[in-house]
């Protein structure tokens, strides 16, 4: 197909143009060549398009010479088979989880851009399998310290009034790299437990007050609907705050691993805490100290003790593109991008290095800049074909600086890999592959 | 499963639960009447949550029992099977495309939640049915007037820089709904062809920047890479201001029927122009009077004369809760929820009757309130039981404000349904059924 003269074919072939003129877009290979040779001479993005100039176009791709598949497109549509590739799958070199009932999928955001995470590649973390739940049959239960015990259909929970609001949610066991880095994990590995939806629901709020909650009433009890009955203890502040009880999410009803027909949502808390498949909150006086927060979801810290209740995600940033497991291909032009976030609100900084920390310089960080959100940012790089480091660093509204490997390792005991929210290198060889440093 | 007073099996199921009093939670089907009752005293949100405390919960439900599905999900997610009736389809009552290769589907916003549209649920409208493209064999000319003509790859156009924004896509087509309104129709049929979604790709001006647009360039022509190669013409200065070259969409690449690999992303213009899998882009001095600008997507004046390039869709809202075909169950609060957008820029205001126009009243805007985006607007209503006629109308930065449904009339010819961007107004019968007025 592919053929040395752009042929006038194109244009005769495009037969609704009435005022072309074929013979006019006539591009030789030598002439193509040329253009290619005054745009390097430019400089403006390096190698980039000189590339695509050197090549020629079909006249007709064997796509445009007959209709497309016959019938529409399914009634609910999925991705091209040849982003195949793209899937959420389990770390690279982690052992087997015990069950088949208990694991983790990690959203591949080498291969995603912008800030939304499709449903189909939303992260998982299950402990007992996703349950298939009837919404008509689900309730939801709210007693304890209150003044008036409720029990909700989902019926009842959606006629209240809703918000929608973009939020990112993050395993506290994302990026358990701590000690020697592995050469070969990706960003899907090191930083997969982690995506971003907007998600629609009922504040908490307004369901408490609805069920009124007793002044000793200081902390809640969150249940899970799943055969795990994961449970977690939540500070009555947050409930007050920006809590959510959400039924969906991306514009559609809630996916059934991520908690169909109804979650919590606790805007950048640890991911845990925002129960799946939510069946009953309790109102007690102090934290209920289930295993999910004795034995599991605690930090061991180097002096032995343990800090419990560690909730906030803290500012973090991850250069997703170039990142580990791809290759640069050419000197010249690269952007590099990546997703920076915090728990605390806002991110107001992500600085970008390109020798391994030795100097940092501002990214542009895409709008809309969202509190408890993932952001896009970019950097614009010259690679000139010699090893580099790359790295982001990222700062959020309340002024906190996400801190390096070293830093970070120094405060915390190995044994805990939770809440790692250590800068993130990736090492480019002079042959342009990239990897985990 | 459901008995008359919640077990304390409740609390000894959840075995991980160390602090709870089995005993204490005790609600009897009295009690919980009781909470209906004082709830419904309070009248805060009507009938809603009073319903759900009439109810009790089961002890432990069935999916709560065993594990859930032994494999975690699919390596790309799906929806609910609980959930199939959520699909895009033809319009009701319209008669079948002339070929399986044309036609449109819909977005069901009835059933939507947000601003995000899902991928497999974004509109389509397709004139030749959907290519299969190989993305390594599908390239992009420049050409016509400018100083460098060029081909470029996928991996070329995606070295450069990136912007990602969310915006929406709406047909000319949209709501043909004029003269006397079919009382069956939902607001999948009146507006699905409608959506919105993050998009991520280059700006056109970058890449016109490369290929040196001519001072006499004023007009650019876009074609399509599939069989029916669709082609339009696009004002030079839209191509540099905001008019992106998209290859992703809500963070995964393109969807095969949104035009992977690559696609015309024109904001705020009618859909059409937004040509998908796009080949070419040539640069010419006026428009190229296309089959698809004369015999199609032109608007026919009552004075018989044509407005060709009418590009931009004006301020626009609809109600999507509760309309068409749906029911409100019960008196008391309901809140009333649905979309604004204008193609010149942000929605500053929505105001919602329940009164069929003769009172508005300002409905709240849900943040992020973006430029040529989808909003989301809620309305706080307090239902009656009386028959009521509800309908949205916005107001864009412009200043424009949505005009009434006989106001449009007035101004254009019945034979071109295009551009109807009026007033939608639903009817609630006293039984609570919602029905197209």
């Amino acid at each position: 197909m592919e053929q040395d003269v752009l042929p006038v074919g194109l244009e005769r072939d495009a037969r609704h143009l009435v005022t072309l003129e074929p013979g006019k877009a006539v591009l030789t290979r030598r002439n193509l060549v040329s253009a290619a040779a005054s745009l390097a001479a430019s400089g403006a993005l390096g190698a980039a398009p000189g590339k695509a100039a050197a090549e020629t176009i079909p006249s007709r791709p064997e796509w445009q010479q007959r209709p497309g598949a016959e019938l529409m497109s399914p009634p609910y549509g999925a991705p091209s088979a040849r982003e195949s590739q793209v899937i959420r799958r389990a770390r690279h070199g982690s052992p087997p989880p015990p069950t088949n009932y208990a694991g983790i999928s990690l959203t591949p955001h080498q291969n995603l851009y912008g800030i939304v995470t499709p449903g189909g590649l939303h992260y998982e973390r299950h402990h007992s399998g996703v349950p298939d739940i009837d919404p008509d049959q689900h309730r939801l239960l709210v007693h304890g310290l209150v003044e008036r015990p409720l029990i909700f259909t989902m019926d009842d929970l959606t006629r209240f009034p809703s918000v929608s609001r973009l939020h990112f949610l993050e395993c506290s066991g994302n990026t358990p790299t701590w000690g020697v880095p592995k050469p070969g994990l990706t960003v899907q590995d090191t930083h997969g437990l982690l995506s971003c939806s907007e998600w629609t629901g009922v504040p908490l709020a307004t369901v408490l007050a609805e069920a009124g909650v007793r002044p000793e009433g200081k902390w809640l009890l969150a249940e899970g609907g799943d055969a795990a009955a994961l449970t977690r203890s939540i500070p009555i502040e947050k409930a007050f705050d920006d809590a959510l009880l959400v039924y969906a999410q991306n514009g559609e009803r809630l996916r059934p691993e991520q908690g169909y027909p109804l979650r919590l949502l606790l805007p950048g808390f640890e991911g845990n805490t925002s129960i799946k498949w939510l069946r009953r909150l309790k109102i007690g006086t102090a934290p209920f100290q289930t295993r999910w927060e004795t034995s599991k979801y605690s930090l061991v810290l180097p002096d032995q003790t343990i800090r419990q209740f560690d909730f906030v995600m803290d500012a973090k940033s991850v250069i997703t593109s170039p990142s580990g497991g791809q290759s640069l291909k050419g000197t010249g032009f690269h952007e590099i991008s990546g997703l920076a976030w915090s728990g605390r609100g806002k991110i107001t900084r992500v600085e970008v290095s390109t020798d391994g920390g030795t100097s940092w310089h501002d990214a542009a960080l895409q709008e809309p800049v969202l509190s408890k959100c993932l952001t896009r940012f970019r950097f614009p790089w010259q690679w000139e074909g010699a090893p580099a480091r790359l790295a982001s660093r990222s700062t959020d509204a309340s002024g906190y600086v996400q801190p390096s490997r070293a830093a970070l390792e120094s405060i915390r005991d190995g044994r805990s890999y939770y809440h790692n929210n250590a800068i993130q290198t990736w090492a480019v060889a002079a042959n342009g592959s990239v990897v985990n440093a």
